[in-house]
């Protein structure tokens, strides 16, 4: 079966396509089908060697997708040959607070992830995914949308009269967006692009910033909100944008620390995290019950993910020079099917 | 009625003894005869200009203070006089989550604090405290055990088979230390001073760390926890130890973000926070009923703050400059009674 | 000034018109000018004596009422004149979780109550009601809307992908069939009427069940469930209706304790609980924090109660009438402004 | 190897000693030779045929018991052999909240339990205990701890200034003396037995009350409290004490509900639940996670089992007809290797 794999050295360029002998699933392990692959700035990040400059290399990136089972190990009782499943983020985390433990093994670094026609997984590490999506759809669940949902469902709780401000319009933001609407809260987005400010308002956003016109966006955001700051702030930005978010927070808020996009490290004044009582919590994806149920809410509202483009499965390299372009808004894809 | 007011200028030299007329109660309102004082380093900021520039003056400093009722305003039942009570800090802080509102009216900055002879208080900012203690150990309660209080109850669900760091011995760090053992956990503590140490032991510290000679102490939490990390730091030092706190924490662990004796701002990489699942809390404190449970668990448990020296009312500005050297363990107080 | 009190003995048949003196407020206190009323079955059953037999008379009932301030009392920063309040249900429950203190002064008994052309009350007992809302309206918020409030949302939790049983179509319930949609969850309504279930449905209630003709309704709602059971049953039934109440939740479920219309004691099977790890959380309506909070959600959603019938001052006695019938579907209201 | 099993029919005549083939670990599961077993009320409902009427026969009984890992199955990297481990009560349920699928298979009923040489489980299924205790103390953690541990930390939050009221002096309540002097909160124990009520003090009790004596207990709890109740009762007489328990607890306190020793049905007043903003929470043990989670709990105060008699394996009826006599304070075990 065919994958594609970073061989040797890290960089785009050494993303290439391979064949892999056929996986045949041990005692508990399930062989799956991919059927589609979405695309992480983490998978990115992990094929420049940024993430994790010690991971051992060939490595099958990509910790999203979906699929068909085809095969089932011994003593499996957890799944059926035919049903379409997603793999779960951390394999071992199915349930309560996160540890060391459950936070080691996840998909597409430091275990070979989805870009592959085939992938076998422990049977507790997939997950059923709900029949109203496509499988394009559905491949944008594990990391971008559960991310969205750990950090305002699980660790926010967030609600009704609560305003949220996301950044940006990549896969975790606009998940953030559209599942801060179906908590009941009101959202502020922010965006460089006239067009993808539409486009957000159109999703739901209450209001959007132009964060380019507008570098210092926390008076807008107080502006907005009646000078009392949102309640939550989903931060895909990491210290280029966290000081503008802390500013923009309410007193006793929350920041759910979520991606590094522009940045690891910077001075940061910790002053209005002690005066404002703030809490800033880093999310790390989340467990297979969160998916579970993130997935029968997705399921009663018919959260339809917002897929920027579908790439072919030969096109995968482009597909990742397109998302690194950071144009999109939503998820970009492969398919394997079409 | 005597009172210390800075005066003018900031800076301890401006810490002056003056007369005030003596406070009548207005309705709702409590005046309190103060029988002792206790200092904190936010009290020593406020007097040098760098907890709020803007600060009008006069204003008379310190936040914790214990009294007795001497006069009730007109519909007060809440209280008697001849009980004995601390202020809150946070005046209009009665319950619930904090918000904007609620941690405005802070006592010692920006409302006129406990050095005097009288203070007149809203009948609801004001907390019969437990009649085991004496007056210098009740006045340590309303903001340095407070705080600890709120960070490992109300916000870090510290228990038994817990491991919490606590940083220094200063006033919150050692009341800290015994909170954790009340709640059943075991506590790590530093300090620079061997004497410190071997007194930290005796209260309870199931271990301590030189950290003037482990500078990189992070490094022997990590062993002393058997590489775990500990699950909770109570973290007093700013942005000079926040990168090690991090470091000391395990995975899904939290840091409470109390002061910021070392520093304000500095780079911080924050890939720790979302790699590990950390939270970071800010801690203003606490509200008055989590004062009042907080009196009840001491008053169950008989616990004694911890007391390094008492200064007579006259001495209060040796007991400031005292107290700037930073070389107490516990609480240094003021008298105004013996 | 006019008032309803409960005159000489309990009984609908003893509340009668009769003239007091207007108020004037004391400290701390404020005048409202009634402008509006809405009626909740523990005033009927206050009138009765059914609520507390030993309830000193006279006793003007009725806990909702909304109403213009008309003037302060000393001290008071917290209001304006002018402004449109309601009063809290439990006049010093502020925030935090309940105590006994807390849940003793309430509105409508043991305090006088609202069904009057003027109240005086303490300021810290008001609340600001949104203006998007007519009086009728805003009437129907303290007691009825924030007990189906503190329910879902405070005690509660509930969000996407739970479903929500409520039974029957009293003011609580349509409220709490309101709260569930907007929190993101399906509901199940029970009514004994063919028109109520129509007008429950167009509320929002994915489905009904006639509770008359299946008086086993907790095989239906497994049945509309999958088998699986509610995650949240509103029960204002009592002790008629618990033991269905407790075969329709899940496995895990809460079932909310609100009320008592059907019975106060009769055998219970404390099986399910313990064997289904159920929780049974008694409500007794909720804080002004809680109130607060409800506010800003109803404002961001612009929730409109569903008023039943409008009745004059002078028809209340008509109007409790009415009530009692039990044939409406929402609020019953008294209108002393129209 | 020799089990004990209920042959044919219920009742404790029918428990036998009979032989059953060495079980061989499949994939991903473990022999373990059983040390020692602990009865619970529970193990003797079952033998009686009162747990489950349904529960198809043979049945090995006893959910509680520790022993050795003597065989691995194939991919199991969670265990070694020579490890000595508990098995869980809920083998499905690892961590995070309960359903219906987390809950249905239990030791001892409906799959086959300890009380057999040895025994083979899931690999998932088993938890390490702590070295320092015995083997027949260890024995005891599987259900009486974890359900005394779910009851006071997971769900009932109970911490220093709390009061809790344990009744009797079963393994549950023993536990739960214990653990909540471990939290940092006060006891009051209930007793028919003077001899009990010494020990009970020794074990920590503040406070003692003889039921048989008192059969209205709760007045004493109230006057003990200072009129205020207790914060917390862990209730293990089900129906026939329940009502007592209810007036035992202070308004916005808790009943954990995790026995039914004296019935299962009687008429309830629920007007306390309501009126006290009361919750009830049934309790079926705990998870795995939680199980662990006490261990490190355990381990730090070195808490001791209380266990009131040992017999051998072959006495296991014995063992049985003394346990049903309910004269133990503390745990009846029987140990498999003295």
């Amino acid at each position: 079966m065919r994958v594609f794999e970073i061989q040797e050295n890290f960089g785009l360029e050494n993303l290439k396509m391979s064949d892999r002998g056929k996986p045949k699933p041990g005692p508990g392990q399930a062989v799956v089908a991919v059927r589609a692959v979405s695309l992480n700035y983490r998978d990115l990040m992990m094929i420049r060697g940024h993430y994790n400059p010690r991971q051992p290399l060939p490595l099958i990136p990509c910790s999203d997708g979906v699929g068909e089972v085809v095969a089932l190990g011994e003593g499996v009782t957890r799944l059926e040959v035919g049903q379409r499943v997603a793999g779960a983020f951390s394999q071992s985390w199915i349930g309560g607070p996160p540890d060391a433990g459950k936070l080691k093994m996840t998909l597409g670094g430091p275990i070979d992830g989805m870009l592959a026609e085939e992938i076998c997984l422990d049977a507790e590490g997939l997950v059923p995914v709900p029949e109203y999506l496509s499988d394009t759809e559905a491949s944008c669940l594990p990391c971008a949308a559960l991310t969205a949902w750990s950090a305002l469902v699980e660790q926010g709780n967030v609600g009704p009269g609560d305003r949220v401000l996301v950044l940006g319009s990549g896969g975790v933001s606009v998940f953030a967006l559209q599942i801060a609407r179906m908590l009941g809260a009101e959202v502020i987005a922010t965006s460089s692009s006239e067009e993808k400010r539409s486009r957000l308002e159109e999703l739901g956003a209450a209001a959007t910033i132009n964060y380019a016109q507008t570098p210092k966006w926390s008076k807008e955001v107080r502006r907005l909100t009646g000078g009392r700051g949102v309640d939550h702030v989903v931060e895909v930005g990491g210290s280029g944008t966290l000081e503008e978010s802390l500013r923009s927070v309410r007193t006793g808020g929350a920041v759910s620390v979520i991606g590094v996009l522009s940045g690891i490290s910077s001075p940061l004044n910790i002053i209005p995290i002690l005066m404002q009582h703030l809490r800033l919590q880093g999310i790390l994806v989340g467990s297979r019950e969160g998916f579970e149920h993130m997935n029968r809410a997705f399921e009663m509202h018919r959260i339809r993910p917002v897929i920027d483009r579908v790439f072919g499965f030969e096109e995968s390299v482009e597909a990742f020079r397109y998302f690194e372009r950071g144009s999109h808004l939503g998820k970009v894809c492969i398919s394997l099917v079409d």
